[in-house]
């Protein structure tokens, strides 16, 4: 069995019921999540070993974040206790016009204040084969960035293949930084997964004639950033996922994969979301899942955005998937039809 | 005011609130249904007079039962007590791609465990107009079938129109126990129905060029069928529910109705689901009410399939709608327009 | 800061969870709304001083409907206590072709019973820019329609512009007594706002070649309404929402505003509706502001139907949507993303 | 079967969740009851045939009360329909030093508009037993005090017992009226129930050294009080029922029985309450019960008082309890050990 | 109508549904409160102009906790908005041996970084009656203690009457520091609130013999601790809480009061609790309204006791009860009797 | 760190909401318990290593009770997946004079049906310092109680100290049957545990005048009760816990420890009931991890005591509460006071 080491923040997500607005609710859902918790969940869900490291506080919400991971077979051995606070994200869910809307409340949290030696990176990788972690995680702070670049080298020494998902997020640095920051940890990442804005936001890399808002992708643009992003920091595989948003409620949603010079794109899925958070971690997921089981490039990439597209059909930030759930959805059904 | 006679099982459906997955929920959605109850609903509901012959377990939970078909109207005096347990059905709600997902654990029910002895048909047929069961309830143990025999001829004896819905339940039974079985009940059927895959599963009669999965639907296909099913049988009227799945979210429904030589199809109705359990019992809830009230053959129909379209925008098992509601919608109007 | 002054009714509205029927109902969602409390609420949330003018019991009930105007920043100086009750409107709430349910239980409440001399309006309109009123209020009762003209006459006096949205309810009293009712009115009102039906229901004045329920909906129609609207009663704007019904799950949305003799079409928005009920009053909340704000005539009626555009996907009577969020939708970012 | 008749109002009851007041529910829970429909709940319950006639409303609020009755195995033939609203009751759960509150909206309800030509007596009384009514019902109005007489004449005819709990309401007549018009169904009342303020209220026969609010009960002065009660009007038997209030969370109960002459006292239960709603009616419930199973007077009261014990540990209006389960405590198992 | 204003942190409040530890929640019921908020409501519950003072994040979740105030009548004026977060406190109920427990993660809230500049007292207490202040507010920080200073002075200055609960936070700071801090504010102070521990803890001014969690409280101890702080600091009344905690769900409650020279003591209630949390909070603002209106220092006083004795019957930290609710206990029914 | 390992079924609980019997309830609370899983959670909760050896469908079902197991730290690799179903049990709460009660639904479980081979018990007890069992697993059925046999086999070989509580199932075998199955694991059990009832249902071993149903328990009858079960079968230690049944919301709660020929008695302790079910394990669970940890007599007996106190104050089957909890109450701090 693969085992994955994830290394980043888990929050406690704090959610609405249904399509209520954070003005009109008397209560609020609560889930535990984060880029790197998510793609654990996921990869635990397919049957691989997948341990979070992270710092959460020595106290019961800091417990029960460490209980959801243990919950759903996450080795919560890294899991240090310590630090002030857990992280909070609120989430309000959007629908037809109105976006989804996050508010932050992660500054100060544990993790974001752990220190370097907090983490025995070459104890943590003894017997692992791979190694995620996102542009989230050195964005929290210099002293976290540091332990990312620690753990990069760690993993290099002990041959472990490094993804990272760049996730750009505005509110934590600027692009400037990002950048800066970001191509110290290129070098030892083999699998760079991106989504359409973090290439240029990060790296100033931009696909061509791409309208966001407008929900238009170039394929053309996205080989364009993918073969640029592998060319300039030599990571063998690059995926970007390819999300167009007609609205809050229905997405379509693909991907593209570069890998070993060839250009490879799965198929589009009309969905109709249920939550659409961690649907890029649950691609990550997906992906490290292909090709640690030596998919061929197209058949992991089919199965990341399989996965990802039953993602946006559950409630919270995790994918609670079963390989088999996926295979089928790739196999080509896709009608929905009750299983019984 | 008519009376309907159905016999088969009533179930403990428990389901996870709103979109959760099975491993998410810390509750469970409580309500009572099975294919006949949910057909004694329908017709309770269009105010006829409708009786579940069933067995259910002398405890608070089998009470529980009882009192819903109550609070719904039907008549509850044959629903027997005795046995070991309710039969429970666990039931996860679909989404876009992802399907319903159904658990079964109605082994060993009370139902399935009686005896012929415990039904004296005569009595219950006293008075009745209708008797209606489904391929699930011999499906359920020899004992059971050798009861809805038992009830085939009291009902022929009894001058009462006779229905039953295939609905074939590769749980239950192969398709050669099926095929084999449902054949001694089938001379005494007077109106068939199935679904687009029960007459190939059961008796092996298969509509032609017909792709389930893809939801492409041969009309040609269904009226061999239908002619097929009423020929080798007798019945005299062949009733086909025409599904297209889109995504758990969103299907296509319509029907067919082969009657007295003649065939008949239905509007379709572009359906976005609210719960689809119980789509096929409430076609035929609308069907045995328009055939009951002598509507013509398409009026019927359209009945029914009006009916049904309505089910699946109604949480539950069962179609809580009112014939003014169904008429108005086979009427022409499904703009959803607020009614004040 | 502009204030606006609506007057009119305040109901209890309860309303089974998500898409369950009365019937199937162990409890309601209880929140408190009306057709100018909706007003009152959008503009509170677009900045505005906005005031309710009604009567509410001096109960725990009626107290409830203060706390919720003044939870939401709704001025409620004047909604003086008194009389029996307050009015109840029961909703359940559509799905696809099952259309929403509304049960009124308003008779006897306590503004219908209200006197002319509950109302001090020379007082209330000190300070004010605007004065709103629905066709509904005048429909409670004889006297209520007399502090109706009495408060418009003091408007005029104040100086006030006058906006009237006719919403005829057919409960509450026949087209005859309404047309002349409201011509009482009319002559007062500076800014007419009507639903697709409205003028026929009220005035007898029809848009030509429009049906409703089949959704299709004529451009050169409603430019005739909409001036023999202005033309007859001299009113400098009408405003008409059109909706395009195609089930009780989406809708298209989109208004014209006929002003200083021409004619604006707005864009239209296919929505997935999430509780279209205050769908109009949300375009007149937007109207008011941005006729309030001295948007052109083209932006104010933008503002309008995307505010509108986004009630539909808020649960409750209410809009709960800032200026920035009307903005970026007016501005044409209708895609959903999530936001950060 | 013993068969049992009563009339009066049925409301919908709307209750916020647990403990919070009015001015905290965004939800509230939705049950239906009222005095006689409390009793024919507690009937039903322990397997008599109980018919309760009233008017509701025909709209879904109405049929939602018929639904609730059939649940529980209710006779609802005589619950006819019409009229213009359903009466509907807020109830605040107090707790210790807070008491409940209950804010009555039932003006103008279907039943309170009946007239005496809704009931057809003699029809309804057909293979009746008993005729049970509270002073609640002929408080409604004066036309509905009329079809009490009605009942009550006809009753009579039929050799049906009467029996009535007087239940006095301030909110809807004085003492002075209900003493005039509840004297003129005495004389038909074979079994007089009455709480410890009802015969001071009603017809100025007040317990001697009696103080409510402290909570001291004198069994004298109850024995006064049955008496005259019995001497005045002639009715063979008078219960009180004595509770004494430690506080909204804990009480005591226990009651009296007046028959053929002699006192009988209960056993008083100490009682930590989950809901006091229905207390009474389910002491009127349980003493119907016990005399028409022809137990001894000491054994009806006995019955009755651990019925209504019972009661108060249930949610709701109505007593969902066994025959046996009453028996169980009777006989002096209160040590609540779970029962598996 | 007095005006009071209070300055103090308001905090998000989340908790899991009844008795359930954090460890078991999948949701949590938010409100929003804090010693100063919970004064404030009470005031405005009570009919008083009550103004919160502090400060929120520009965000969704500091706009709910401006709601939460405005609903309940709070003057919300003066919460200026800025800053980072909202501070948030966890809440485990307790029951019987069980104790509630409470998570702080209020750290860098808005408030607690908000520097003197920001609060305009001159301003802010024009027209006001009163001041009050918790021991909270100065703990959160050496920048907030300085705005406290600068409050005491204008209050001084404007004639403004000065209370402060004591209220010691041993999370917040320690009780040297308190100390000294504290007694910078003491020589402005009126009327000094604290409960059986605060003293000790702040001033080292103990009550002698007074075992808190043996539950057992000296009258004469007490008198001796508040003749010392007034003695001490000069405050005119100080009022001291006497409560006795049986367990998590029983307590007794009662308080003294010494004022111009005279001890006073309250009646003792025993109660069965709902929600604790604000217990003292309530105290402080029925004393504030008592001695407002010129109530006798023993009626001030057994106000604020009865007041607070309902607090513990109301969930979330709010008193949510009504002068005349109060004065009912006040005046010796705590019998529990439903109102009708 | 300790390992102990226990054999025993774990179930779907499946209880309504609050106080509503089982005929009320529209949704059920879904958590998963028995006898050893809940001493299982007991124990990781103290931190030792703790793992339970079971069998569960392979379904979501059956996953889902896994992964409440792992969500609380328990071992589940002896979990083994196979069978027909899930045990189910549903719950009612109690309150006052009425009883919790218990629908059982575990027949034909995937534990009850399991077979000997199913288990390496050498393997299973490698590095194992403690194995538990009860009464009830035996009493599953013939192959698991060989099951168990051999499981107490395995564990004297590996020098494993076994604990057995008695815990007599009257609706799984006859008092007959159990005491000739349970007579056959005694010899290999170091210690055991009963309530005040399964000696003498299981052994014949009576306590001297005792009466139940009364609550009165003798100290004296239970020494001899111990005594004799220490005598006749070898063990060292016997546990009695001794629960007097005020009502269903109210118990006292103590319990003897009968080791080395001391008999040790417990605090008593009055306890307010949350939810009662699970106390006598969380009663087991406590004394293990006090023999465990080397604690004496005394106060093993005390923190098992503690421990199963605080449970009766938890919603569900298992006691989370850590061990500073424990100890703190264990210490005389009962006061329920906030811990902040």
């Amino acid at each position: 069995m693969s085992k994955v080491v994830c290394f980043g923040e888990i929050m406690l997500r704090l959610a609405p019921a249904g399509y209520l607005r954070f003005e009109q609710a008397g209560s609020l859902e609560a889930v535990y999540g984060g880029g790197e918790a998510n793609v654990c969940v996921s990869l635990a869900n397919f049957g691989l070993d997948a341990a979070l490291v992270t710092k959460v506080p020595d106290n019961p919400i800091g417990q029960s974040a460490i209980n959801e991971m243990r919950r759903y077979g996450v080795d919560t051995r890294y899991m240090i206790r310590g630090g002030e606070r857990l992280g909070v994200y609120f989430l309000e869910k959007g629908a037809s016009q109105r976006p989804s809307k996050v508010v932050y409340d992660r500054k100060y949290s544990a993790v974001s204040q752990a220190q370097r030696q907090d983490f025995n990176w070459p104890e943590i990788f003894d017997g692992a084969d791979w190694f995620h972690f996102t542009g989230i995680t050195p964005a929290l702070g210099d002293n976290v960035a540091e332990a990312v670049l620690d753990a990069c080298k760690a993993a290099r020494e002990a041959g472990v293949t490094v993804s990272c998902d760049l996730n750009f997020r505005k509110n934590l640095w600027t692009s400037e930084k990002a950048g800066q920051v970001m191509s110290r940890f290129m070098p030892y990442v083999d699998v760079c997964i991106a989504n359409e804005e973090d290439a240029e936001k990060v790296f100033g890399i931009k696909a061509a004639e791409t309208d966001i808002t407008g929900g238009k992708l170039s394929h053309e643009g996205y080989k364009q950033v993918a073969k640029q992003l592998s060319d300039r920091f030599g990571c063998g595989a690059v995926a970007i996922t390819l999300r167009e948003s007609i609205s809050a409620s229905d997405n379509n949603w693909a991907a593209m994969l570069y890998k070993d010079g060839n250009y490879h794109f799965s198929r589009k899925y009309p969905i109709h979301i249920i939550d659409r958070v961690g649907g890029g971690d649950s691609f990550g997921g997906g992906l490290i899942f292909g090709l640690l089981s030596d998919y061929s490039a197209q058949d992991a990439l089919e199965f990341a955005v399989a996965a990802s597209c039953l993602k946006h059909t559950i409630e919270g930030d995790h994918n609670h998937v079963s390989v088999g759930e996926v295979r089928t959805l790739m196999g080509g059904d896709g009608s929905g039809r009750v299983q019984r």
